[in-house]
């Protein structure tokens, strides 16, 4: 059995300027040289395993941890350590529907900044609301999974604008469906030419070697830079 | 053919008891006979497929109209607009994640009330701000996919304990995911020991009567009361 893990339930924040507050934190991270990762999507597209996926390819490489904000629950973080076994914290939003810089700050100040090199948070799950909020970030990165259709880059426009990599899960029940992959390639790049896109199944983890890939990149250009 | 759907440009509610606004609305609906369905779930449930079978099989029956609110597209209400032929209008929020009793009248002002029994408002594709805000609706209704998983009532808790209906749509592809149907219907009893939950797979039709005849029932309750 492993320890139960930690839950931070999270303060709402007093800062009246979020955007110069994630600056801050994006510069104190650049400092310590630690790279932070803002993972977004709907509900249940599949961020959890896909994390547990690429922590598994990356944890040898580099140290890791994660924070999983939810609502409520601390499934997430439970599962994350137990399969993985890094450094998971489960943060509370206590109802809210997003987290900001300061509320990012809030979850950092219970890991280990000196014995780290990439921090993963996991956001609430939702495409509107934290595509509003900077968390302070040094990229953002979002899942749609299959079944939630192609056309979801013409509904939640600013989700998609805002995220330097969007993954594309669950494409094993592509046939399932009724999903055109180039379709929505092409939505994708209508709200942000430069995203990459990398279609994987987190279940079986295929293609996820080539997320890990551009993720262990921008960590090493974090650092090095 | 059809001509455009009407599209009304929601802006910001500037009353500060949502509560006390939306029982004023929802009485305002009950002497005119009006029914207002709050529908709700993840982006990519299948929102407007379920109404379009729903309104198929209703629409000789009452008379429909629906408001589709959206962040940004039109899409939704062309396509009810175009399946079922009954009036269908799109509410744009300009990225609000959620809509309130102010800015369902601002939706209701454009409907032609006075020839309607029912008016379902599909709001913003996000499991966690809808279901802070009560509409005015006369009931809560909500989407859940089988591809979105049933832990979901455990991690946005809210929403469950709301609705007083939750469909479980997509169960075609049940086969392909790990959903346990009785798993999740224990958890939605755990949040609302009432809610109704109704198995269905909108893309063939398959169990939407049992949904059409729910809400029809609801309809005449609401009417003769």
């Amino acid at each position: 059995m492993t320890d139960p893990v930690k839950v931070i339930e999270i303060k709402k924040s007093v800062f009246a300027d979020n955007d110069e507050d994630a600056r801050k934190l994006r510069a104190e991270l650049k400092e310590k040289g630690v790279f932070l990762l803002n993972l977004m999507s709907s509900p249940g597209s599949g961020k959890t395993t896909t994390l547990i996926q690429t922590i598994s390819l990356l944890k040898d490489r580099i140290r890791i941890a994660v924070m999983e904000a939810d609502i409520d629950s601390d499934v997430d973080a439970v599962k994350i350590k137990e399969a993985t076994g890094i450094p998971s914290i489960q943060l509370h939003t206590g109802g809210m529907c997003h987290l900001d810089a300061e509320m990012t700050r809030q979850g950092l100040d219970n890991v280990d900044l000196a014995n780290v090199d990439l921090v993963i948070l996991e956001n609430v799950g939702n495409l509107v609301c934290p595509a509003e909020f900077d968390t302070g970030s040094c990229c953002n990165a979002m899942i749609l999974s299959v079944p939630e259709g192609e056309d979801k880059p013409l509904k939640y426009p600013l989700m998609f604008s805002i995220c330097d990599v969007v993954v594309i899960n669950k494409m094993d029940v592509l046939p399932y469906f009724d999903f055109n992959l180039d379709k929505c390639k092409e939505y994708i790049h209508m709200r942000n030419p430069k995203a990459q896109v990398i279609p994987i199944c987190a279940k079986t983890g295929e293609g996820v070697d080539a997320f890990a890939g551009w993720l262990l990149e921008q960590v090493k250009n974090w650092k090095q830079q």
